[in-house]
């Protein structure tokens, strides 16, 4: 139990960190009076549609909770609400410190390049902080209060479901968060360039656009606070699952499994305090690179983590070569299982076929190289993500070159690279699964996703920097600042598109190593609490075909309706501003002032009504499949076709999700390498065509494809409940 | 044999009324002498470039059979090049007659549009024809003399084996000319549009634009040629793997089994006469509808085919209601199996958790339901795409709503549209799958698969008359025909956008039925050819994401290299252009005529050059991913991986390319309804934001989008030949 206090510890400790290095950020001035009031606008917007965002949610919320207090328990449900109030306490927090961090961003750059880049990361490790710190404390505490309070076996049932519960809450909210606010930033920013850039003639960030504070809103609501939901889900559910397997999967003593369960605890603990020490290797080298800045944080967390790591699974585990427990999906049921292929059907117990992906033991080294594999993941997508959307790169280039003949060959090239960059993540989640599992089966690939996500408050850190500099960018415009501070913002900015789509990708991967272990436990659970029914996995299997089909079509139609809502909406905002440039004519002459509040109100009320029913699409699907397919075919195809569409599911949504992301990102940085004097420049026909691309990759970047990775986890956690729930819960 | 017979017959029916028919229509004025020039230089381009092509596949192709004939048998030799031959034939003789089609079409629209419409249907019937004649011939023959005169048993391994060769050619031919046809069209289409239309401001198809001559020279290598390869191909697949399954998983004496394996050729033969009956039924009517005229011949010979299907199984079967033997994997290899899985990985034969795919026996009745599905799929599909790709209905009425906003929208919208025109087709081939398989198990999916393919001809038909009225339309433009003509020939080729679109979603969704039928002909060949060895083809089993995932990737790998293929060609086809003008200013001043012959070479090149690469990534990587898997974790999860590497294809390449078809015929019917008056009309900033569209979905709707479909078979076939090939070969 003492690693559970260590990581309770460190946890407290991020929460500690973020608190004084908010206080340090808000001891920056903020700029001149113009610039305050900017940004006062932009604070109020926000808070007011993360309040009716999160307002709505909650009645989404406490129907849930009621229906999970009532088919699984009471302390199911109090998982549940943990999850889901933390996962909205993480995105506000972030969302809070955001908007108060741009405009002293926009000032620090005033002075220099390192000072504006000191203030935005300051920002985003506050928020990476506060992600990873509060989903420690989440799992930790409530874990620690079921063993020791509660007196729970480490591997109880109960233990199990109100983890998943907790995982659930988290997953619920950030999908709401994330699709919300991935609508309202770009609705908001669409709808700007278009009427603004496009119709108006006036360059972005330009203060007569009614649309310009919404924009700015959005990507604190989106890209920050959305971000930060997500990510704290994905950090949730990749060491809740982690446990989960190991109190299912691993056969040990009680002792031995809650040493186990708590590895992936300090695992994040002493991670945070490497990442804490990254953050202050976040500084200029002599060549000004930012890039390098940030990645100097990076590597200094990465490589502190190795030791770290090493140093917590020894303490934890003791001696690193002893043999641990056996961990086979059937022998942790502790039932004995000889089915023969002929009694298919009839009443032959356990799942068919699983037993050969089962490891029957490992050492804790296997587990610390498992953990290096997750590094090494982790250290790859970014570096491959880095190729495709930077501007230094062939990827980039390309796009960028196509943009000289027009409009649609920008379009075909980003198109391209969108397809194209789904290879090498892919290969590399490939070559990860086979070595971690080589080394510990399914329990080694889920200490390689954990040691992926110990790292997340030093990713989020990078990414949540990003809005911070888009805000300063655009605050920096509208008080009319000098041009080199925009400058300065635009180049904090440029590699702001990069981490952005880094931590993207990263979610997404570690969607991909956490597939595999929720699917194990899916099985698992299956075999627990239908003992009687034969489940065929096979490929063979119809009905496993047919729940990969569906599953593979959810990331496509949850795709569509988020590029559909960004669409509708931003065409409400083009005629919402053209109704003010009408109606008031001093605007466009700089005699009065837009209704920015009007515009942000139209934008809030259109991305709540559009977030709704695709978020409940991955909710409902999986339990509509499984009650249409156990009609048809009964109960065991059922099963078999609701397990496939978990995995048809993130088959489909890694590549929908990576190829959305990093092709969003690389138009993207196209426009920007192109403004930076190539190809003609700003205001040339390639930039044009630069900009076209741009405003398609929005959406795709920042609504659609980042939305897939709760999405993905909401439907693995769905059916682990329904499972539950049809067993009659427990507790 | 008799039925096999009637197949044969029925073959050279097929073909006589295409020799008829080609007579007809060359009888046909071929109008001024203008024309006649125009027309005959696109002969003369198209019949070169198929010539190189044919020349370059045909080196690969000899290299292929000769390791065929090594590893496999002479007679699997024989069957791929008799595959791959008439694949070619069959695209070469389509080109044919297309070329000297379109010029008869643009005459005859000159008198009535019912005589540009017969026209133009009269030679995509001969096509589509041709198409099904040669390709049952090819199996029927081929069939009949390994039975009737080597005298070989219906399910004799050399039989499996030379019709999966045979296959194999086929296959093989049609990716090259599928990939290489439409890097031809598009990188013409896309660089003639952009270098003229928007940089010369010149009209489409003006005879002053140096490529206009290669971009009709595309529409028949590409959408004609290409496709009726493709279309062989997929028809020779769907036969043969119906076919194989049969032999391989039916339980029944010699008799029955020959019975049963000549049912999908007789079904193919009487579904040739029930297609040329409806040939004669595309007439307008009052309405002067054209898409009415077509289904009218669609609906004739859809409905003719019930009959024609139940009194052709009658005939052959006999009594309906008679039980035929037994279907299962495990029971057709005649091994008694009781696998326990704690011996998993020892000597227990068989594969795991196949038998549940099993049906144990069927009537003649229930393979009738089958077909009928079948052909309920065939018309669903056929309206699913009309309502996404037709002017009339939402989809398309959204993308040109989007397009008065800007390129960007148009783009969005038209991105949304194409993710969600995956939903329904999906749904279809689901609930298909399901029902055909309570029907009749894994041959009930493969008869559903062949009534799909058994109306090819009708469906090819309905293609190949596309690029006839588009080629038209060109010629008429280019001849300074009256404006009513090119209206008309617009007219008609605005509904060949829905009928290219229905192709491909046709052809991808009998992929999807056959992809299940694929897999179990590979279990069963492995039980076969290894009996020792357990594979485990669960999803718990790590390799079999492993191979799904690796399956995925290649329709989008796929699709990155013919998109990016298209936009370098057409890159090279503007520079080419513009150093016509730049070398010679007579051509924009109508004065000197441009060298069109040297802009179809510079395609020409750059086309061979381009789909050589991507072709061969569907042929190596099943190999790869086998001897790689092999290598790290042993043979039977190397089998594993690439058993479910072959689903993993279909599972994301089936929404890989019905996205990319529907949306691209979507983005160009958007445009040719804004053309027709709505949102501004041609010459419109809507409009110029549509053309942006349209060159988008140009490369997604003909490029890489139905290549996809030979690309997943090809997978498969490899699949299965390196099985044969690991096992040493038979006969």
């Amino acid at each position: 139990m003492t690693s559970v206090y260590i990581a309770i510890a460190c946890g407290i400790l991020a929460v500690i960190y973020g608190a004084i290095t908010s206080g340090q950020l808000l001891k920056l001035s903020a700029g001149n009076e113009r610039m305050q009031d900017i940004a006062s606008a932009i604070q109020e917007g926000a808070k007011a549609y993360l309040g009716r965002q999160y307002t709505t949610i909650a009645v989404v919320g406490v129907i849930v909770a009621v229906v999970v207090a009532v088919t699984l328990s009471l302390t199911s449900a109090v998982g549940f609400v943990i999850g889901a109030v933390l996962s909205g306490v993480a995105g506000y927090i972030g969302m809070n410190i955001s908007v108060r961090a741009n405009v002293r961003t926009a000032e620090a750059a005033r002075g220099s390049l390192q000072g504006g880049l000191t203030a935005a990361f300051r920002s985003g490790a506050v928020t990476g902080m506060l992600v990873a710190g509060l989903g420690l404390l989440a799992i930790a505490v409530f874990f620690w209060y079921l063993v020791e309070v509660a007196g729970y076996a480490p591997d109880a049932r109960i233990i199990v479901e109100a983890l998943t519960a907790l995982a659930f809450g988290a997953s619920l909210i950030s999908i709401f968060a994330r699709l919300g606010g991935g609508i309202f930033t770009k609705a908001a920013d669409v709808g700007a360039d278009l009427v603004g850039k496009v119709e108006a003639g006036i360059p972005e960030d330009d203060p007569r656009n009614p649309a310009v504070i919404a924009d700015n809103v959005g990507d604190n609501v989106g890209d920050c606070a959305g971000m930060a939901a997500d990510l704290f889900e994905t950090y949730v559910v990749t060491l809740g699952v982690t446990m989960i397997s190991i109190a299912l999967l691993v056969q040990a003593s009680s002792e031995e499994l809650l040493r186990l369960m708590a590895l992936p605890l300090i695992i994040g603990g002493v991670c945070i305090v490497t990442s804490i020490i990254g953050t202050y290797f976040v500084r200029l080298g002599r060549g000004e690179s930012i890039m390098g800045a940030l990645y100097k944080g990076f590597w200094a967390s990465a490589l502190l983590s190795i030791p770290a790591i090493y140093v917590a699974t020894r303490y934890t585990l003791g001696d690193l070569d002893r043999t641990i427990g056996g961990a086979g999906f059937l022998d942790a049921a502790g039932d004995e299982l000889t089915t023969s292929f002929d009694e298919i059907g009839e009443t032959a117990p356990g799942v068919t076929g699983v037993s050969s992906a089962s490891v029957d033991s490992f050492t804790g080294m296997d587990l610390f190289w498992c953990m290096l594999i997750g590094l090494a993941v982790t250290a790859l997508i970014i570096w491959i993500t880095e190729y495709y959307t930077g501007t230094k790169y062939r990827p980039v280039k390309s796009i960028a070159r196509a943009s000289e003949t027009g409009h649609g060959t920008n379009v075909i090239q980003g198109l391209a690279i969108s397809l194209e960059a789904t290879a090498l993540p892919t290969l590399v989640i490939v070559v990860a699964v086979v070595a971690a599992y080589q080394l510990a089966g399914i329990i080694g690939i889920a200490f390689a996703a954990t040691s992926m996500l110990a790292l997340a408050g030093m990713v989020v850190a990078l990414d949540a920097y990003g809005p911070v500099t888009d805000n300063a960018g655009g605050i920096a415009e509208m008080a009319g600042l000098p041009d080199e501070v925009r400058h300065k913002t635009d180049a904090l900015d440029a590699v702001g598109n990069t981490t952005k789509a880094v931590t993207k990708g990263y979610a997404i991967g570690s969607a991909g190593l956490a597939a595999l272990v929720l699917f194990g436990a899916y099985t698992t659970d299956l075999d627990e609490y239908f003992p009687d029914l034969t489940v065929d996995f096979s490929l063979s299997n119809p009905y496993v075909i047919v729940g990969l089909l569906l599953g593979a079509l959810l990331p496509y139609l949850f795709g569509a309706f988020g590029m559909t809502a960004v669409g509708r909406a931003a065409g409400a905002v083009v005629e919402e501003v053209r109704e003010q440039f009408r109606l008031n004519p001093g605007i466009m002459e700089g005699t009065s002032r837009p209704n920015y509040g009007r515009t942000v109100d139209l934008v809030t009320r259109a991305a709540i009504k559009e977030m709704i029913v695709p978020s409940l699409l991955p909710v409902l699907s999986p339990i509509a499949v499984y009650f249409i397919i156990t009609a048809v075919a009964g109960q065991a195809n059922g099963f078999a076709a609701l397990g496939a569409m978990l995995l048809g599911v993130i088959v489909s949504g890694l590549f929908v999700a990576l190829s959305m992301t990093s092709g969003g990102g690389a138009w993207d940085n196209a426009k920007k390498y192109i403004e930076d004097g190539n190809y003609g420049g700003k205001g040339s026909e390639a930039h044009k065509a630069a900009v076209t691309g741009d405003t398609v990759g929005d959406p795709y970047k920042d609504t659609a494809g980042p939305a897939v990775n709760p999405m993905i986890k909401i439907t693995n956690i769905v059916a682990l409940l329904l499972l539950a729930a049809l067993a009659g819960g427990q507790g």
